[in-house]
Order: C-alpha cells, then structure tokens, then sequence
C-alpha cells in the first residue's frame, strides 16, 4: 500500500444495498483494502437476505443495519442480537443510513427505491460510488443539482462508465470528441428479429461474459441496458447525444473509450469483475492493489467489434431519441422498460414487445414535460407505468 | 481552441531534425495548432535536404537555420539569401541550434549525432519532445540526470511511449503493475527462422502499418526497435525488467498499455500517424484539435494479440539481457546493432546474423561497464561498433 493511497482513501464508509451482486463485491473489496481496520463501516443496507446482511454487519462492525423490508425488522434484530449494531427497518431506516456521516456511500440499492437514499447521502455531501442506474437515468437534473449542491464526487461504478471515468484526463475535458460505449451485444446478438420474437426469459438472461441479476440479464439481451447506459453518460459526462457511440465488442474486455480532438482514443481494459470498477470508486484518485484476474493478452487472442443494429435492437434508437428529446423523457423510458421488462418476465409479452410498449409511451408523454424536481420525475415515472401496463394489455389483446 | 491549451501551449519552439520524416510531421502539427502566429520557431535543422529546410525556415519564420553537414553551409546559405535568417552548419551549428532559448524542443535527429544537441537542450532546461532513441538506449542515466537537473520536462513521441505516457496516471506511477508494449511483429511475423535466413533489406523493409525510414523498418522486421523500446521504457518510467511486456498486435491500433495493481488496463489507440503522439508532446498536458484520421471501431473489425516468439525474434531476448545486466549494456546492444544493420543493408550478412553478432558483441562486453558519463557512453558504443564489425567480418568469412 503506497503512501499516495494512504492519504487519500476515505475513513467512513456506508453501502446501500450491500446484499446484491454489487453489495457483496464492494464488501469483498473493503476487505482486501484492509477491512475494518482500515475502514469505519457506518451502514449496510438489504432487503430480504437477512442472515448475510447481519452477518455482513457483524464482520466490518457497522454502526447500523437496516432492511429496507420492514417486515424483517425482527429477524434482523434477532440475527443481530448482542453485537451492539443498532438495527432499522424500510424507508426511514434507509433514509437513517443514508444520513450517517460516512465520507463514501456505496449506491447499490437498485432501481426507484434507491433514489431516495442516494439523494440523501448526495444532499450531505458525501462522495457517492454510484451503482443505481435511476439516479442519472430518471432524475438525471435534480441528482446532478444535488451532489453539486452538497460538494461531494460522483463516481460512476457501472463497467463502461467506471472505463470512460478511468479514461477522462482532468486536464481534457474539454478536449473529448466523443465516448465510445462498449456493448456485448448479449445472448441475441446474431439473432434475427424472427427469432428473437420467440425468445423467452430464460434464454434471454444467459449472458455470455458477466453474471448479473435478471433485470440486468434481460437488459443486455434488449440492448436497454446500453440505452440507460447512453443515457447516464450524457449526464455524467455532460455530452451531447452526437458524441456518445455505441459499438459491439463480444468479448466485453474494452470496457468503453473516450476519443480526444487530436485523434487519441484511451480505452480501459479488464477481466469482467466489477471489483475493478468499484475499487476504482474507493480509491480514486489513486489505485489499490486487488486480487482480481489479470488480463493475459496472448490468451484474449482477438477482440471483435461491429455496428450495431438499430433495427433488431430498438433501445439504442430510442435512447437517441431520449437524449434529443430531454426533460422526463429518461425516466419515462426507464419506467416503460421497468414495467414490459416485468411483463415479459411474466410471459405477457413478447421479447420484441417491449421496445414497442416504450417507444409508445414515449411517444404518448413527448410534450416537453420536465424533470427538473424530484416531483416531476416520479410524477412521469408514475404516468410512464400506467401507460405501459395500458399498452401491455393491449399488446396482449392483439395477440 | 481551448482556454486550458492557450494557457499550457509553449511559445518559443526549435525542431532538432526538421527535415525527416518526425520532423515534417512536427512541422505539420505546429501549423495544425496555429504557426508562426501562435509560435516562435527559433531553430530548424536538417542535413542532407537544404531546400526543404530553406522552405520550412521561410514558413516558418525561424530565427536560425542548421545544416548538420558543413558541405551544405553555403547551400543553406543561398537557399536563405534575403531571408534574414541566421545559417549555421556542423556540430557547432547544431549545438547553436541547442542553444537557442525555446522552451519546447524536438529531439528529432536520428542515432548518435543527436545525443549532443539535445543533451544541449535538456541542460538548459527545455522540455523535450523525445524522438531520438539513443539518447535512452545508449545514455539514459546520463540523460535522465540531465533533464533531471535542468527542470525541464521528458515527453516522449515514439508512438508507444506516447501511449503509455498517455496512460499512465500522475495519481498513479507507484500503482503501476506492468505495461504492454504492443509490436506489430513485422513482415516478418509468421516467417519461420529459414525463411527469415534468406530474406534480403527490400524485402524486409516493407512495413504492414507505418511507413518508416530504412532503419526502423529493418528494426520492426527484426523487432531490435522493439529491444530499444523496451530498454527505452525502463528509463522512462522507471521500470523493472519483470514489468515490461511485450506483445504482437499486427495491426498497429492500440500503441501500447498500461496495467495496474487493481486489474484495470489503460490503453492508447489510434490509427497509425505520427502526428497525434507528436501533437502530445506538444500540448502536454492538454490536447489540440488535430486533423487525422479517426478510429473507426465498425471499419476495424478485429484487434488480435499473439505471444511474441523469441526464438525467432531473439532481439527482445537480448533487450531483457541488457536491462537485467544495466550499465553499459544497452549503449552496446544500439551500437552493435546500428552496424549489423549496415552489414546487412549492404548484403554483407543474412538477416537472423544481426542477432548473432549482437549477442556476441554483448556478451564480449558484459563485465559491468558503467554507463554514468557521456564518455563511458562513447566510449563503449565505439567499442561495440569495432567487435561488430569484427563479428561481421567473422560471418562473412564462414559463409
């Protein structure tokens, strides 16, 4: 551990939703960078997992320990029994972790339900290691206001924005001509639109480079992962829709790059583990030393790259859309995606559904609505669900 | 153009070496980024090429114009006459040339003759744009001394030392775990060691990727630059022999890498031109808006990585040889090379003899010569060339 690292590295530490693949990979990381006795943990935060939470929190010795269900308060209290961790339950047990005076908050609660929380912990002044796609994605205006307002950083923990983070020099940020997001184009990448009409959950969600939960599996088979990833980039990195590509690389080992004005490309490569991107998120500026797999070029042999096609894979064109259009139009999209993601996964409709039950709501709620307070947002989220769940049924009728 | 670039961009320049091939590039940047209106060019210096110099000083508006060949004095002379341009020729017109007070300077004179001029510059302390590999090869701890104590800053042009440059993070340097340099493997790549036997300087000096000068495309066949960028990057960036890895990439695009302790890996890409590495070193540490060519991922297709083979490539071998025994060792390994090329260019020797006669002049002179003065250097670079050419005239006489 070098002394650069030793001055920089924040002291207290709270992970919002610290159950999850992301939760559990961030907990891995704390630990391989000293664990508690080189970190404070203030707060963890689950859901159902009680017994790994609680177990979670008695290994860091956090403060507070909190289930966002309120109905597992007691089992939680119980596993917790006789450690001296104070335990809380749903939204105001999270909103209670997310005010702890941890200097680094770990964003992993996914979907809606993390907006809050994560707002809270941004307002204080936290650094936040963002993992929710919702806070940029839905509410981009009011989150950006918000980490400004309270003088924390932002750092970005998905793999292609943690890349274009690594990749941006602080110096030339003015200089970017244009990000290139990677995609692996997922299970469906050579598929014809015929056949991915017939698809179903579970061929979807077999990713071929990264485990990741269903939501996610799904959204890299629709390509909608990518779409919300266009979308947060904008915000992020403060672009216009014109300078954010997307290309396809099978093999997921380019995570993304950023294309300067004098024709540099800087690119940042890795095995596929997120423990690279979230120790990036705790370490920033400077590295830690992680025991991930190293790449070994002589045994990538190849990487592929190609265009990808707007036809079969609708999100990419409805996130330009998005981006052009502005205003509530993300979080529309992301409530439309939400909504035929879980209609799909019910078997109400079709794979090929769901970017036409999007693409309608977001055509239906094009009136320039804006997003510019948190009210606005889940007010347009609220419509976008309505909306959707009206198109399903009527995509089910025509069937 | 950018605030940041005004406020960074130096303001007095001189091209060590204008006339060449990493000189008309330089002077195409330099137009590129605003010319004579934006820049003072105070010295170019050329050699052979007066009328182009004579041009590119009138261009420019250069206060001096150096020809390094006294023979060509009066030539440059004329070329300039009206001009009000200082001519100068030789040794002594190159150290003026040295001189001259541009706070930014091209190293851009090829082999032994542009160690003096830019050792010159570097004392009194310009920031030098390095293109010049014996000033590293040959005397590095001489060179890293000097710059060291003029207080000017290194900032390397050879286009994979540019990107690692590129890649390598100042928060970072101690969290460096290897860098990868890539090579292009040459036309050579796929030749089996029988095949490369017969070849003759024509045949090898067709480079699939970048048009070069005789001497690095001889160097790119037989991957000896590759054994130069290697000992060049030891010095660079202050690296162990075990940190430095070479890997073939035949088609040139990412230019080199840089990987961390935590798994990530930095790469710099870009389609082969000079002029963005060169552009670089100019605006370091922001970027200009360069006219080349952009990457275009979809054009590219495939990006392939093969494990160097140093059976067949011995000079890599022999590079690792010469950065683990130090010294004088690197000085030896340029110079004995630098004449086996010449013995083969003239057909006095077959292409895999150039190897042997390195190793052997290495091996002859492996009784840890010190390399920490401009003597030392000399002096073992001459001893070098002499067994060498006893070397060459002990092949040709077996054969």
């Amino acid at each position: 551990m070098t002394h650069a690292q030793s001055s920089t590295l924040p002291e207290k530490l709270t992970v919002l939703g610290s159950t999850g693949s992301i939760g559990t990979s961030t907990l891995d990381v704390i630990a391989q960078l000293g664990g508690r006795s080189r970190f404070d943990v203030m707060a963890l935060t689950g859901a159902e997992n009680v017994t790994l939470l609680a177990e979670q929190a008695r290994a860091l010795g956090a403060k507070l320990a909190v289930t966002s269900e309120d109905d597992n308060y007691q089992a939680l209290k119980d596993a917790l029994a006789g450690s001296g961790i104070k335990v809380a339950a749903g939204r105001s047990g999270l909103h209670e972790a997310a005010e702890m005076d941890a200097d680094w908050v770990m964003a992993a609660i996914a979907g809606t339900p993390g907006l809050e929380p994560t707002l809270s912990a941004a307002r204080r002044g936290a650094n936040i290691a963002l993992a929710n796609k919702e806070c940029l994605v839905s509410a981009g205006d009011v989150f950006l206001r918000t980490i400004s307002e309270g003088g924390g950083q932002l750092i970005p923990v998905d793999s292609e924005h943690s890349a274009i983070f690594q990749c941006l020099e602080p110096t030339n940020k003015a200089n970017v001509e244009r990000i290139v997001l990677t995609a692996s184009g997922g299970p469906f990448r050579t598929f014809s639109r015929e056949q991915m009409a017939g698809v179903t959950a579970d061929t979807a969600r077999a990713h071929p480079n990264w485990s990741m939960g269903l939501k996610v599996s799904i959204g890299s088979a629709s390509m909608f992962n990518k779409a919300l990833e266009m979308i947060e980039a904008k915000y992020l990195f403060d672009l216009e829709p014109s300078q954010i590509e997307v290309i396809v690389h099978p093999q997921s080992i380019i995570h993304s790059m950023v294309a300067y004005t004098d024709g540099s490309v800087i690119a940042q490569l890795g095995c596929p583990d997120m423990r690279t991107a979230i120790a990036y998120a705790l370490t920033y500026p400077t590295r830690g030393k992680i025991d991930v797999e190293r790449l070994d070029f002589t045994k990538l042999a190849r990487l592929d790259f190609e265009a990808p096609d707007e036809v079969r894979f609708p999100a990419l064109r409805l996130a330009r859309t998005a981006l052009e259009r502005g205003g509530a139009q993300g979080a529309v999209l992301n409530a439309a995606d939400e909504t035929a993601f879980h209609a799909f996964v019910d078997g109400a409709i079709g794979f090929l559904d769901m970017a036409d039950i999007v693409e309608t709501v977001m055509d239906r709620m094009n009136h320039g609505q804006s997003a510019q307070t948190m009210e606005a947002v889940l007010d347009a989220d609220t419509q976008a669900r309505a909306y959707a769940r009206e198109a399903v049924l009527q995509k089910q009728r025509a069937a």
